[in-house]
């Protein structure tokens, strides 16, 4: 079955969902900010196909969220550093982690804390506003049409 | 090809992935933020195959984020309500939209603008501590083995 390309629809959610709407980009950039970057240490951490794996980081490294550097010459080894693009990710992994925490999880089931070394407390992440810095509840907010609308000349 | 169920690893991220890690499910998510909750207005909103448009809303009500109501008898009609569960995702989505418009749209691209009604100002989403309140950055987080890590025993 084709995947549906949504990479140019008009929709923040749709474009970002190229990648983190496949299972395997979400693992192999948790992995990535675990500081595990070679290709075999993916591939045991994750227990996935070489192909498939290969495939993957293709995916992330041409859309800029990893970059493939050479650690070895002979043979040639590569490992897979995250970008700038890549590290912007982690506030979505942390969602994740934390809806996951509130409604895959059993007690006393939490595989990894989170530690905020700031304030030396265990944390969940919560959305914050960027502009006022106070927790954002879903109805306190608007959504508005913008410039790059498609029906933004009618609204 | 089969896809790995991760629904009872050890991991957050993986148990969370069985929902957010397939595009389909995020975006049928954000229709019904937008309020648009009946099958047809999905279908008509995403351009997705009926097929999978069943497919995907069975998942999501099976998994207990969406709500399957009749709103019609005649000929029975039903639409799908977010339950907390469901609502409860709405920081991903932030997440998402937030690195998407950093990071997939042009200038003067924006296709939605969120407003905090409560500050009163456009806002993107920022991960804050549950704890302290304040922007958490990646280099001031520790992680943890956690009581259900595989080799917590060993920790």
């Amino acid at each position: 079955m084709k995947r549906t390309d949504t990479s140019d629809w008009p929709c923040t959610i749709a474009r970002a969902s190229v990648i983190f709407g496949q299972s395997w980009n979400l693992l192999i950039l948790r992995e990535a900010f675990y500081g595990n970057t070679r290709f075999d240490q993916l591939q045991k951490a994750l227990g996935i196909g070489r192909n498939i794996l290969t495939e993957r980081l293709g995916t992330l490294v041409d859309e800029g969220l990893l970059r493939r550097d050479p650690y070895q010459e002979h043979p040639p080894r590569y490992e897979y550093q995250l970008t700038d693009k890549g590290r912007d990710t982690f506030p979505v992994l942390f969602a994740m982690a934390t809806w996951g925490r509130a409604h895959t999880l059993g007690p006393d089931e939490d595989p990894l804390i989170f530690e905020h070394q700031a304030c030396g407390h265990d944390f969940d992440a919560t959305a914050a506003c960027s502009h006022c810095g106070v927790p954002v509840k879903l109805d306190e907010v608007t959504f508005r049409r913008g410039p790059g609308h498609p029906s933004y000349q009618l609204s």
